[in-house]
């Protein structure tokens, strides 16, 4: 019996004991974001499957986990001998592990799912599928702590204090805003559930999280006071002072649940379904009136404001340096010494480190050769690592979290000579970046309404990529941030571009088995004029570093689109020069040079 | 005291013998389609408002007009001494008469709207928004038919056969079809409240109004028998013995509800909310459930089918022969004999007589000169009809019902020299127009990411349009019909964009109190190519009528839009040219050059 079998069977003991028939494990922690610690990295834990993204089903005769196709190889791979397997989907309508529920479940059963780790609107959708087969949820049973000797202890980073000089506004000034929505909305409470809104608020950051510089916490904001749940120990005494200055009380994390239960009776409370897990979300509701929506610090974060906006500036210069130094120092190497993706991003990594208040990489970087960068998210692993060498095509997407802004960026480069082929697919991706980078549009305008910018090269052709066009980008905080985005899906949430917002501008194409292209700036929107027709926003982007004219057709370019490249790579030189190595400065000089 | 003041008084008194504190008169029929017929014209009898919507709310001591800002002036014009002021917007946010009656009305009075005048779907934003207020809703008065002497009758036109020649399919075959999707949605029956679907279902047309050749009625498709209430005498008898042989059983219209409340008792019944009258809702939902969602024949109809496209394109030509007859004669008289606006239509209107199978106008035809162009719904009357003389531009927007098609098409032309500023802003239409006609997407893509195709040229000079770019074109049928459209707006109703559905693309530009420029063609998608990334859709011009090439600023264009246009002036001079006279041929030889 694998070690993996092994675990699955003590979980299949703890459920007979609690008469429990099924039990959902999601890849999740209490705050629902994209990034876990390793406290809750139970899948892997229990199945040695890495990928960011999962859910499992365990029953007496059956355990099954469900992750999106970037990682079907991954999975059969990893899952070998844990005794899960891996469930593709049967078609395009496949309902997930819910609907294999829905089928397989027993009337009147119990189905268990740890209520801190589903939110109440995934948990809602859950209960609508299986409303007609009466199963009854269980979101108390902790399944998984007695089982898990040698558990990664809960994050406990200090929080430290995110100067006004970074972050524009004053931590009592956003405190005060957030009031004014509240009276506002008729909410007697604002209840924080994602540590990046509580993060913003408070202006401080912490290290938790890998790629998110963060504390986990939870925090309710009320008419007088603030509640912050994190413990007391991690906020330094100056900080601390100040919070008791502006009414910010400390209270324990792991009590949270309980003291909320006590706190809002009767009151009405503001909370987002999306990332308030069940479990809070039962604490509250017995008690308060809930008022269901993106919370206020969400909203007004979206907005950059004047001093993130000079700040980012500054950001992008220091990432575009580190960039350049990267890829001066690739194109000197290779060929020369063995470089590896993997020793590529530990390279990337080395360069951005060098520059000033770099608090750590904003996600994992992908460096993909050839055929690993048709893959949208592939990381490399020991075992995939790719040696570059001769002729291919080189995907890299990376970002920085410094403490003056969060940055993300893809490059998609050669390594010897591309073909006509590589060079036509590349300035279709290219013509999409400048379209959307271009773009001038009306007040009201929605991220679906421009998504098509960055994809009607490729679709003239027959192509398309299967992911959205942009994301919104926090400051010194979630590299992936809402709600603002830049895809074809409408929905109700669907909020309209507003200057100050910065979104990522990504479009790709990948040829499967042969090679990947996406090349990605950060935009942000900013108030361009006014005419009879109302006000017009444009974007500006902010992101420096050259795009590889190795790569471009010119021909297939319009004059709009050869001048767009020219100015951007005259600002990228001009910009980025002055903190170069002559010999690095010579090398951008000539790779900046006009098409 | 005016006639209309003396209307308005024997309406309050009316209301004040039922106890009832204010009414509102929508401008609708009891099938909520666009079009009314006469004897449904309450409020140009009551104020001598002719405009195509608007709504009047009636107190003791207020009557107040709604409608938009397109029938501001007139609307001010035709109230006059009416009694019925207009009630403009207090801006964007304003909640129109609704938001009026909640903050006007005293809680717990009664509110009498005709209940077969507004659909369920309003009823219910009212109701909601009332509720506050506990305010009852009377549907059953009607306190018009007294008043009104002279009333006009119901139209009752003879319905006739609309041949399998035309249409392309067996009324059997798309009875059975509706049956078919009938059982997977689990209905007992499908109501049909709109008239068009009605006559698409049956293979059947009529001429009870002015632009839609269709006979009012409602139908009931069950298992085995369709109900048709409608005028048994209007139904001839090759019809009608054919109607038999397929179940199809005639009822009085005047007793439909009554019928209905009858015939449904507990069982499922579909119909669309938008186009069910209150009424009518409230006599089935007591006895069924009721399943809402647009119709089944809405959906299919929505698909032409190859014997509907082939027609389409036969009557395409015929439109296509009698605009550039009606061209030719324009440019030959301008400056000869007295052209205004109103002649201009009737002039037009007689060289579509001319064609085969041409049932008259399928909208009111829209010719505007200079400043009127910049009133985007504009149609001249008595008053307010101009010369056609000097310098200026002419916008025309107009189309057929024809057995075989309906058509819709505006061309915007200059008389004399067109400014440089002029040929800039068709220009800029027309480049929008083309980049919507050439797109070339994946399957699922919705109106709404396709819009911004006809707006971006504008967009980036600070200029737009206040209307949607496409809405969907019936077959013989209403030119305006869902679901689907192309627009900025989505909604939980946004349906893909399919092969074999039918589209205007209509980009314009008002500049206000100088001149209108609106180019619009119908376009139809279908299946292109499939590749690795899936299948990808195009859509085909279908009218065929030259642009005018004076307007055009050549350097504003890119080789693949020139080439756009020169095969498209190639195609219609091609397929036109053998339908003309010789002077007529020379003409469009010429006026379709290349550029």
């Amino acid at each position: 019996m694998t070690e993996g079998q092994e675990k699955l069977g003590k979980l299949r003991e703890g459920m007979k004991e609690r008469g429990i028939a099924a039990c959902i494990i999601p890849s999740a922690d209490p705050h629902l974001g994209e990034n876990i610690p390793d406290h809750w990295k139970i899948i892997s834990w229990l199945t040695g499957f890495t990928g960011s993204a999962a859910t499992i089903v365990v029953t007496p005769s059956f355990a099954g986990l469900w992750t999106d196709s970037r990682y079907f190889i991954q999975a059969e791979e990893q899952l070998e001998g844990s005794g899960v397997g891996l469930v593709r989907p049967a078609g395009v309508q496949d309902g997930g592990y819910a609907e294999w529920l829905f089928y397989n479940l027993e009337p009147s059963c119990t189905l268990s799912v740890d209520g801190r780790l589903i939110s109440i609107s995934q948990l809602r959708k859950i209960e609508k599928l299986l409303e007609p087969k009466e199963i009854l949820i269980d979101l108390e049973s902790d399944l998984i702590s007695d089982l898990w000797t040698g558990r990664p202890p809960m994050p406990r980073s200090a929080a430290f204090d995110h100067p006004v000089s970074f972050c524009g506004r004053e931590r009592e000034v956003k405190i005060a805003e957030t009031r004014v929505f509240m009276r506002q909305m008729n909410v007697d409470y604002q209840l924080l559930t994602a540590p990046d809104d509580i993060m913003w608020l408070l202006n401080i950051r912490g290290s938790d999280l890998k790629y998110s510089p963060l504390i986990t916490s939870f925090a309710l904001v009320g008419e007088e006071q603030v509640l912050l749940f994190t413990e007391e120990d991690r906020i330094p005494l100056k900080l601390a002072r100040e919070f008791d200055r502006l009414n910010i009380v400390l209270l324990p994390y792991d009590e949270t649940e309980e003291i909320l239960k006590g706190l809002v009776k009767g009151t009405t409370l503001l909370l987002d379904p999306a990332t308030a897990s069940s479990r809070v979300f039962r604490a509250v509701c017995e008690e308060a009136r809930i008022v269901e929506e993106i919370s206020i610090p969400a909203r007004l974060k979206a907005i950059k404001n004047k001093a993130e906006i000079e700040n980012l500036g500054r950001a992008m210069i220091k990432d575009g340096v580190a960039l350049s130094r990267f890829y001066y120092w690739f194109y000197n190497s290779i060929g020369n010494i063995p470089v590896t993706e993997m020793s590529l991003a530990d390279k990337l990594l080395e360069f951005r480190a060098g520059q000033k208040d770099f608090l750590g990489p904003s996600f994992q970087t992908i460096a993909a050769f050839n055929e690993h960068g048709a893959l949208p998210h592939y990381s490399a692993t020991e075992r995939s690592d790719a040696t570059i060498s001769g002729e291919g095509i080189l995907l890299i997407d990376s970002g920085g979290q410094y403490l003056d802004g969060t940055t993300d960026i893809t490059r998609t480069i050669v390594a010897g000579n591309p073909t006509a082929r590589q060079k036509r697919d590349f300035t279709l991706v290219l013509k999409g970046m400048i379209s959307l980078a271009m773009a001038k549009f009306p007040v009201g305008t929605r991220g679906y309404q421009l998504d098509i910018l960055a994809r009607k090269y490729l679709w003239s052709e027959g192509l398309n990529y299967g992911h959205g066009t942009g994301h919104g980008v926090g400051f010194c905080l979630n590299v992936h941030e809402g709600p603002q985005s830049i895809s074809p899906a409408a929905s109700a949430n669907s909020v309209i571009i507003e200057p100050g917002m910065l979104l990522s501008d990504e479009p790709a194409l990948y040829r499967e088995g042969e090679y990947g292209i996406r090349t990605e700036n950060l935009i942000l929107c900013y108030e361009d004029e006014e005419t009879e027709h109302g006000r017009f926003l444009k974007f500006e982007t902010m992101s420096l570093c050259l795009i590889d004219r190795m790569l471009i057709d010119r021909s297939m370019l319009v004059m709009a689109e050869i001048d767009w490249i020219d100015r951007y790579h005259m600002e990228v030189y001009e910009k980025l020069s002055p903190f170069l190595m002559p010999e690095e400065q010579e090398w951008l000089k000539d790779v900046t040079e006009p098409l």
